[in-house]
């Protein structure tokens, strides 16, 4: 049979896999001389074997606990069931992954009437083994048994009061005895078993229980939020109790060896006398600060504090600690990593580096690049947080947080915003049309569309709170108000984003603002020294890319030209342009957007200098740039002179029934040439304009969209070369550019070595590879993809991480393939997946040069590329 | 220098690519002793090479043809331009695949004011040596200098009308000699320059005319329409004249050695006295049928006779002979394969096997898979064609031809069919509550969608007539009635298609049954023997399927189950089941179809026999089967009995923005399984009834749509599994059945290894996995996917044929990792590619078992499949 499970002194710290983060910090702690209280861990693999076997415990399993227990009775001297001796055992979960509070605990197991009766003789207390007894009755009936707590509080409370006792402490022995046995008769009552008193019987059923409890719902929830795997199972650890609340020279606190807040280096804990370490949690008595246990017990507390050093130095990294002490006695019941601030994170591990405890490698290793989102925007004050009053949860499409009251047009947004007031803009989706009002709002809600809908990336562009997909609220944009079940939120009345979560509050949630920190820079300063992928930026106007340069880009990977065309007066040329129905009349609309285009380069290749800049000439379909309502098309009829019949026709034919499938990207040049003509000359003047006037030696790479067959690009490249020759000649000067393609569909990385024999560089657009790989419309996802993260269909939205076995496959293929034809190839990554940090870690292996994101993830990027240079490394090794 | 020029004597008829069609077998003709008057061809590559130098001949070309001039002077021992014995030459095109009168010729060059005369002087006939020069003019005007035919035929009518001659034959001399005048002054009054008289001008300037008219519209159109490359290029043919209109003891005709019209193996011609090769096409004079000529000139008749065997033995195919009689010599000036009929194509092929001049092999070679399409649906009276007025042109989405009365809807067409009228139903795109208009219609026509739209998919299924993605034609379903330009058809007006061109005419054009003959199904015998490719069909009814055994099928390989989903009373059904809101509504509403589909398999596995019968469970989008106008809501919400606006609300939340990336195929069964579970029941209750009703050994073969992810089809196999499992079980009967799933996702192709774990079969699902590699809308393509062709960014519609180096890649991928993972896996395809010759060719290289098309292309598949495998077999030998 396999080992199922691991006494304390066999296990150790490496074998957290197999017996838990407790147990494998357990067993360690053991081997490295810490007072411990011996113990033994059943192993997830045990758990994932009960499942298999339809929750099933082998008698192979049973046999071996009991020899556990055997041994663990030889070293504690006590005898689990014994009258005069009886050992006390906690039967917790352990799981891989922290999961803090998630699953199940069963303290003081062993007792029944009559070990009861010996521990209070044995401990010279019978209260407290009268007290312990009710604890366990009311633990195990709620954890095993399935009871509620209400139902034991309820007793609890109605003796308090029968015999004016304010505090628990105020109860007698009497009054605890009559406590457990209407605790007993209530277990009884509901169970139709008396209260087990066979401890052996005890100890499987809490097993059993614990292992069960790996699959309740908020353990579930908990692991879909925070992206653990659930096959893992958990492990049970079975360990001699110890107590704290034995009298004045007892107690029991957890520590952290430094401030998990900010991360100064100082002990950073809290305690209690004559507790359990429940009444810690439960905050109904307040904590002492750790250091007051100097005054109490200084011995203890030195003890305390050589034990922090000693775990911090063997982890080398901040460990949180529990303790108790027993009778003057300190034992340590569990060190872990510490949870950390995103800030706390940072501090500590340049700290770390300074004192010599880890290198510039390993700091980098410690922070979760995804955290370092906290450090560049607002966040919910925790205290907040509490009494917040969630109504709906959608996709955390952007981070942040956000307040504000609600508007359902871009206009009314504007509007409201001019007044000074906070507002969150809520829609069914967005699309270009609303802009501004994404640009004046504090956040964004929609009830349509996934992590890249047109909501998603725009907002993640601006560094903007939203939340997406939340297909939970009804949003009636007419009658101004939206509906979660019985809730209406009408306009005007505040809600509240967590992008982090994608949790929607009710009313208002105060945010505090962002802080940079010194070692932020600093660990910034070191990835850049160990990253090998360059690292750009998805902007589209001179204000993202002055960001994003502050922020660390290294040029732009994707500037979308279409946003601009969104802008002021330009959308009337541009409808022109579409509703033209010559080329004459359609290059005479081109030639009033022109200027327009030409001032918007200027802006974004001052901002970005001699950084290279990858334009996008026009993707989508002209359907989205025309008005759809009777009355908008009237009202552009008039401006355009035009009949209002034929311009409706003209709306109505370019409908499609899956645009994004259709007439678009390069599409649309092979049918209107005069579009990316106009483009192109706006890139061009543009960047002859900056070196002439500025000196500034622009590098612009246009990039050709949804090239799907060599013969567009060629025949599109081929128009681009020309356009851009003629004005080079023209203007006499010398130019540098490339053009270049996005990988984007899938037959386009299929034949990439035919596309590279014409393209300069590769810039995989993952958004749409992935969209077609896949079969999911991005818009329309969102409202399946949670039950398929919940049915394990895929662990993370494809949209979000990159799908390395499908969408990387194809991307491998290409980069093969490309420069097999071009060996000198330029590949790059601008979905939204370029700021992914495990997406980058593939970027990084599959040997890409660059990845792009939004301005926001830039450092994240940086970060999480130093990451990929560092694991692959050690990989390799 | 490459050899640009081959002498006559110098070619082959396996040069066809060099000198075309006509060059190589005037070549080959002179090889074996046949009397081919002297010449030479310029080949193709000189073609491209004059159009690759920006329309400029090279010096070094221009010498090597005065060089043949040379030649071919000493061979006839006559001179060009020499007024004693003049050389007169014809400049042909010669293009390698045959595109009779899209380009140009010009004969009689060499004539000029005084090499007519010596004409005169050498055939004692000035007579014909004026007329010979007046033609000479008049086609040289028109085809080197594009003077309209019409000025000169002007001159012509009012010199006949000024000299009372009624016809051409009653002019005299002078008369010819005015209007050579005339019309050298209208040449020089046109063009500004004198008509040229020096012949060596004269042959340049032809040449380069020639080469031009490769790229006139109608060639181009030409080749657009029959897939013929635009990049060939055409060979010129310069040959010495001979003269049929010498007098009596002259003439010319063509013939073919057998009847091109049902094979007849019998000569079948007609010949001219005393004429031109033109005035027998022009049709002025009635030519006379070849047998005459036995009357007047029966060693001429014995030689030609004698001719034609030599050549069809030599050729080993029935050929299409030009031929002229001067002064009773005979000259054979042209031979090439007859173009046929599909009934004369298959009976001459049946017969030469008889005959033994072919083998089996051969003739299956002989029969253009394509064609026997005629065979099968109504074609248009030729007769009729030539008057019909051409108003639009779509896509020929369903061959055939039909001829009715304009409806736009489904109920309209129902009704007026009901009293007798022949319809045509006209809409913007189909959709599947038309099934019944488009079952009673004769035709369909609509101005969206592509080859694989609804329409299309379903009308060739029903093997009738569809035009599909006419965008000329603009649809007002409203107003019942559609434009073209200027021209309005409205409700019940006729209207005719022809789905073989995708031509629309406006009133009747008469058609014909179609007539199936007894050497087809000996073709098709022989075709079964030889294919290696298995063929079945795609059926969704009992119909449908009879039909298919009829024509061959040996299997169904999709049955589509939605489209019963709108028969009669059951989607009220359907409906309730959509918008239920919990699982025990659903629950309900799938028990009443539960009845409904049983029924269908019942009566699909009846047809089928033992065949093996591929169903697949539930692809559509559930909004594809609700009203979405209010009036329909209402009447839906008064039928559901439910409220108006919550059901709109379900409607509205069911839409989606791309619904062919959207919540459809397996995704539905993930999120609701009792979908499928109703289905599998209904598939396995059918083939238990029949296995203990009728001893039928149903086989059927459920398949999984929109497979993406391997777990997908892990959960729904283990849901299709217990359901099916239970009920064999429950019934207590051995019931073999099988699980596979679609490959139409492009991501299952890149993971089929993962896919083929769980899955027993493929099923290669190539329209959706066309549009998902491609990016292509098949709904919204239609609109560019022709620009596209004119472009020559593809050369055929791939949905039309299978893109080989995009899609098919995918497809070697899936089948290559399939077969690793499961040795065994039954591997097919069953997109609208399962009946394109090309793509089944594809289909046999890569190693698929079967292909599978819609009912009415399974002979031509059976044919396909096994040309495939004599074409592979030459290619590997």
């Amino acid at each position: 049979m396999k080992k199922y499970i691991y006494f304390f002194d066999e296990g150790s710290k490496e074998m957290k896999s197999l017996l838990g983060g407790k147990g494998a910090n357990l067993a360690e702690m053991n081997k490295i001389g810490l007072p411990v209280p011996w113990g033994f861990t059943i192993t997830t693999e045990a758990c994932n074997k009960y499942y298999q076997d339809g929750k099933k415990i082998t008698p192979e399993l049973k046999e071996k606990i009991f020899e556990n227990l055997d041994k663990l009775e030889r070293k504690t001297n006590k005898k689990l069931g014994d009258n005069e001796n009886p050992l006390l055992v906690s039967v917790r979960s352990g799981s891989v992954i922290s999961m803090p509070g998630m699953m199940d605990t069963v303290l003081n197991l062993g007792l029944n009437d009559e070990t009861t009766e010996g521990l209070g003789r044995l401990t010279e207390n019978p209260r407290f083994a009268y007290d312990s007894y009710r604890r366990f009755i009311q633990m195990f009936g709620d954890v095993v048994l399935g009871i509620s707590k209400y139902k034991f509080d309820n007793i609890l409370d109605s003796v308090k009061e029968a015999n004016g006792a304010e505090n628990d402490t105020d109860l007698t022995v009497d009054n605890l005895k009559e406590i457990v046995d209407k605790y007993k008769s209530v277990v009884k009552k509901i169970t139709n078993i008396e209260f087990p008193q066979d401890p052996k019987e005890q100890l499987m059923m809490a097993v059993i229980a614990v292992f069960d409890s790996w699959n309740n719902s908020r353990a579930i929830v908990y692991r879909n939020i925070n992206d653990i795997p659930h096959h893992l199972g958990t492990a049970v650890n079975v360990q001699s109790m110890v107590f704290g609340n034995l009298g004045e020279d007892s107690g029991t606190g957890v520590a952290f060896t430094r401030n998990p807040s900010n991360g100064e280096q100082k002990v950073f804990g809290e305690f209690l006398i004559n507790a359990q370490g429940e009444d810690v949690v439960a905050g109904i008595r307040t904590p002492k600060a750790i250091e007051e246990l100097n005054n109490i017990m200084p011995k203890v507390y030195d003890q305390f504090m050589e034990v922090t050093k000693t775990l911090e130095g063997h982890y080398k990294d901040m460990q949180d600690i529990e303790f108790t002490i027993e009778r003057g006695n300190l034992y340590i019941l569990q060190t872990r990593t510490g949870k950390r601030t995103a800030k706390a994170a940072v501090n500590i591990a340049v700290d770390m580096v300074n004192e010599g405890v880890i290198n510039k490698e390993e700091a980098i290793m410690r922070i979760n690049p995804e955290q370092i989102d906290q450090l560049l925007h607002p966040t919910f004050k925790l205290e907040e947080l509490e009494k917040a009053q969630k109504i709906a949860k959608g996709l955390p499409a952007s981070p942040g947080a956000a307040t504000g009251k609600v508007y359902f047009t871009s206009e009314e947004i504007v509007e409201a915003s001019k007044k000074g007031d906070k507002t969150i803009l809520v829609r069914l989706e967005t699309s270009p049309e609303d802009i501004e009002g994404m640009v004046s709002a504090e956040g964004i809600l929609t009830s349509r569309g996934g992590m890249t809908s047109h909501a998603a990336v725009v907002a993640r562009g601006m560094g903007k709170c939203c939340v997406a997909g939340c297909g939970e609220i009804k949003v009636d944009e007419k009658k101004k108000l939206f509906k979660v079940g019985d809730i209406v939120i009408k306009e005007g009345e505040y809600i509240s984003l967590n992008g982090n979560t994608g949790i929607v509050y009710k009313g208002i949630v105060k945010t505090q603002e962002a802080e940079l920190i010194g070692s932020f820079s600093k660990i910034m300063e070191w990835a850049d020294e160990i990253r090998k992928l360059k690292v750009r930026t998805n902007a589209d106007t001179p204000r993202d890319s002055e960001m994003a340069v502050k922020f660390g880009a290294e040029g732009i990977g994707l500037c979308r030209t279409e946003h601009m065309f969104f802008k002021d007066n330009r959308i009337l040329a541009v409808r022109e342009m579409i509703v033209a129905k010559t080329t004459e009349e359609r290059k005479r609309a081109l030639d009033k957007l022109l200027p327009f285009q030409q001032e918007d380069f200027i802006g974004i290749f001052e901002a970005m200098g001699p950084r290279p800049v990858t334009i996008r000439l026009l993707d989508p379909p002209l359907h989205e740039f025309l008005p759809h309502k009777d009355s908008d098309i009237k009202v552009l009829s008039d401006e355009l002179n035009m009949d209002f019949n034929k311009l409706k026709e003209t709306v109505e034919d370019l409908k499609e029934i899956n645009p994004m499938l259709g007439h678009r990207g390069c599409r649309l040049a092979i049918t209107y040439p005069e579009i990316y003509e106009m483009q192109v000359k706006a890139i061009i003047l543009a960047a002859i304009h900056l070196s002439k006037d500025k000196g500034i030696d622009v590098k612009p790479e246009i990039m050709i969209p949804l090239i799907g067959h060599e013969k567009e690009l060629k025949i599109i490249k081929e128009l681009v070369k020309n356009t851009a020759d003629q004005i080079i000649k023209d203007n006499n000067v010398d130019l540098q550019y490339k053009i270049g393609t996005m990988i984007e569909i899938p037959r386009a990385a299929l034949i990439a070595d035919l596309i590279a024999q014409e393209a300069e560089f590769f810039s995989f657009g993952t958004n749409d590879l992935t969209q077609m790989t896949y079969g999911f419309s991005r818009d329309d996802s969102g409202k399946f993809i949670n039950e398929y993260r919940q049915k394990e269909v895929f662990e993370k939205d494809p949209f979000a991480r990159l799908d390395q076995s499908g969408v990387g496959k194809l991307m491998e293929m290409a980069v093969k393939l490309g420069r097999e034809a071009r060996k000198d190839i330029k590949l790059g990554i601008c979905g939204e997946h370029g700021g992914d940090p495990e997406s980058i870690d593939f970027c990084h292996r599959i040997g890409l040069e660059y990845v792009s994101c939004s301005p926001f993830r830039v450092p994240i990027a940086r970060l999480a590329a130093a990451q990929a240079v560092i694991i692959n490394k050690d990989q390799s090794e």
